[in-house]
């Protein structure tokens, strides 16, 4: 049996933190033994989640952040907004491991980035101590678009990529922009005059296609909690059916436990409730049959393979769990 | 002061009949006098619309639509599925005025094609009187790209057009495919194999380009109850940037009482939520930063423009009344 | 024809103060000249609400109200937080008419408390210039109730009244708290330990019953934005049938235009969707057949007869107009 | 290790089978061999539940329930409309263990009533092969006022069980009747000439307190997917306060694991949403001070407590398997 690893988790009161939480205390392996959160200091882990009461883990008191003085944690899930992270992630003990959930080390140096379906990227994040999670967007587009761009059966130029997400992946600091009353029964576009995870999209399309590739990524907020779906629309490379586009998915992902390729029914793609509360994602495929472009559908969680899901997965693979512990649940549903 | 305009709805206890007996019923020189509706034969219109008891209008029984004993109806309003209007349409006197809110007059002979921001279509609805409405999707659609297709500024071929409906869209026969359960907290996309209003969309914009138009359309479908969001992406014809997109479309709705051209703030779109319950369309604009794409986006309530408001736009001009008769009433927010 | 009623909303940017600024553009004897609104000094109308882009309304810029300075406006409608308006409307200029939306004038001397349709409330509020509009609960509750305590059907002791809000009976400051994921796919009672309404509601059941009143008023937050259901259960006062209640409703509500009485279809009372965006309330009523209690039941648009719709009736009393100016449109369904 | 619980599922194509499945996959010593479902027969698994492609409980084929043919199978979920279950599970073979969570076998002779927590229950449940799961309603208002009944602090008859549920709870049979569209953002009482689930509720407080209970049931349909509050008023009995409240509940419960106790934080109960996909309950109690009567308010998921999950706790009772196995997820929050 594998070691105990002790877990600590860095903004535990926001969506991603108490999610990881969530899939902590369903790991047999992991622990937590740790916890801060900004918003909710001196509060218990019990107070916070009245479901942890009666439960060691609901004990724990929630701390401010004071990264020098972390003991006795094997792995850190640091869980704070863009920005917020670099600093004080910098000043964690070399020993402990960290994976941040936040977009602050994504392509940088010294840290591994973590999607880890991507060709090669289970045995980096396997050997590292410092994990770069990807973002929730990037998570969905780029498994939709991996196999197409890595296989040359789009061009990685001029993509565009309408992506929806639902309201908990712009952060629990969000909430006071969208209220239910402003986002029930709403639908809007944003980032149309660009977006942060562009890049990061970009630069991983290029490095599979081996040449530039761009795209036109626009998010909209959706009136739900979770999910994200990414409908992505490319010009086809020479000739291309539907059948070249599942077979290079199908060879990419053939032995990865958490994609799902599953074919159009009725023309219906997948749903993003498929999906809620695992680390599951969901991918289908299609020729438009009027214009002739390319379609690529992924459907995950936010919260699960675009955010704590993901972030476990990492976990287990730099502590040498099984890559599927604490995430083999099935998505609640309905 | 216009002479009072008889009016009857046909599939009064569909989600688009009960909206067009609400704008009826707001409408000073309208008076609805027949009211049909194949679920709830026999019932008064009070009894499926409580707010009616104690009104005139609410004592109306609603028949099972019999064509040819139409009598004392100047214009009649159809919304009927799609496949279930061609037949007993034909059959109503030639001196009732028809607008069919369903789908199977679009481009037929004889009746006129309804979307009246379009140019020269005002001057052809006012003559005519039988008169096919818009589908939803195509409004939205329709109305953000014709500009920048009339003015040449984007390519007609090879248009990606992602758009997003609430529930209400599908019609209220779909309410079991649909449930609450089903459908609150999830997202997918349809269409995938093509969708019936794909030649609407086609056909109008190749009319407006004076070339082919090809549209790769995607449909999706929101946990909403109203409100469509179509966001067009486009490759530009030449050197375009924001500020010539929206001085086509400024030129193109400048006296158009029902078309809002909004700005981006903070790279933010049009809210469906600003349309709800009335005939407007907001419309923005932009061009991606990074792969250069045209984006056009437009919100619309596919109740109000994209059904019962545009309706409604029509048979004023059909019947003389003032074009926003019954329409001035702000959205409903929040 | 009625002169011109020149309006100020004070508050306009909260959801009351939205809400009156739409019923005002309804209303063809009333004009909005002045606005104001604390988060959003320095836009126009047609900025916070682009559908009044092109529209005279729409260039009103939003000012910090100086109650001083306030010339040209005949009536105020004032919709600030409880505890917001004392203060500030003492400095309104005598001559200008006030409506308070807000909680602080209800029951103090020299302001009318305008539930329209409680006995002698009508003839009082038409000749006041100062007017309390009662609260979002006690308006549904005492709709509910007062036809059975005033003809003593019932117990006006210990009567339990369940009701439950949707979000924006909040109050737009209250988003933060009520963030969409936090919202969706929730339910709570809060004011277990007490209610600020209960008072209104225990004073006015008292003065009906003649005698002292006592609630026990449990209100509940629902995921929905617009709505208020009250269940209440009473102990019958002598034999007591649902023929009897019904009777006592009708005769009290006999001329109310915005009183909608209805029987319970299949054992189910009224829906909250059957009153949105409108003035209207609707009652059921039913003796209980396990326990014996009497169950009555309103359902209101909070922001409706909860609020706006009702300050527009208590404003049409107050200047002459017709009592139902502006507020005779259907509810919005679906 | 306990050896591994063969288990067949009946109705697995509805909301309480489907989540009977998710409960199962999660269990350690649980193995899904067999599953009926009228409206899916034909497909796998994995075609009704996406998540399950790859896995061996994927591939099983949805059957027509033959009760006489079912082999191999140790335990039977029944999952069945209401009036559906008692003549097919007659014909169960003696040696299949059955926990039908449908309503046709509650207080039934040879079937014992599966409310965990009551006195006496766990012995009995633990003896017998045929088993009445509690109805998602009872179960909430049970767990709430048993204590207080058991306990003589309040008067058995004259209770006021005002209870809200989400969809779920009318069974995916009903969505044709709870469309997105009429239920999102509406609220309505049901159940006011009485409902199917109050003689269980009536006859298991009646044993509880040895005397005749009686309750003024009155369910309501709320916007939401999972859920029950219910928030009962009962008349105490001698001098009562919150605290003796509180105490008869933690004694009663003091070492239920699925129970948890929570103080009324600023006067809020608590929320559905902390129990979403678990099998928890969370109850708060108060007096009212203004009537003086006792509020006692519980939260479940009724698909967890109210359904599947309590069927699980019995199920492991039946079997031999630690209670919570399965069981011992956190509630999905947000």
């Amino acid at each position: 049996m594998a070691k105990r690893v002790r877990i600590g988790i860095v903004g535990v009161s926001g969506y991603g933190g108490s999610e990881l939480l969530r899939l902590c205390f369903e790991h047999p392996g992991f622990e937590v033994v740790y916890a801060s959160g900004e918003s909710t200091v001196g509060q218990t882990l019990a107070q916070r989640f009245p479901a942890l009461a009666g439960h060691a883990t609901g004990k724990i008191v929630i701390e401010s952040f004071v990264p020098e003085k972390l003991t006795g944690v094997d792995l850190l899930f640091a869980s704070l907004p863009t920005g917020k992270s670099k600093e004080p992630l910098s000043r964690v003990p070399a020993s402990t491991k960290i994976v941040d959930v936040g977009g602050d080390h994504r392509y940088v140096d010294g840290w591994v980035y973590g999607l880890t379906e991507l060709p090669g990227n289970r045995e980096r994040i396997a050997k590292t101590s410092r994990l770069a999670n990807p973002g929730c967007y990037p998570a969905a587009t780029l498994l939709a678009l991996a196999p197409l761009v890595k296989g040359g059966l789009v061009e990685p130029e001029g993509i565009a990529v309408d992506a929806k997400s639902g309201v908990t992946g712009t952060g629990r600091g969000g909430a006071s922009d969208f209220g239910y009353a402003e986002t029930n029964e709403d639908l809007f576009a944003y980032g149309l005059s660009g977006h942060t995870h562009v890049s990061e999209i970009q630069r991983t399309l290029s490095d599979l296609a081996g040449s530039k590739a761009t795209v036109a990524f626009t998010p909209h907020l959706v009136p739900m909690t979770r999910g994200i779906l990414a409908t992505c629309y490319a010009r086809p490379r020479g000739s291309v059916d539907g059948a070249k586009l599942y077979a290079a998915a199908q060879a990419m992902y053939a032995n990865e436990p958490f994609v799902k390729i599953v074919p159009t029914e009725k023309g219906r793609g997948p749903h993003t409730k498929w999906a809620s509360g695992s680390n599951l994602v969901f991918l289908s495929y299609a020729v438009n049959p009027d214009a002739g472009l390319v379609v690529a559908v992924a459907a995950i969680d936010n919260l699960g393979k675009g955010a704590a899901g993901q972030a476990m997965q990492n976990a287990n693979l730099m502590t040498g769990q099984d890559e599927t512990a604490g995430l083999a649940g099935l998505p609640l549903w309905p």
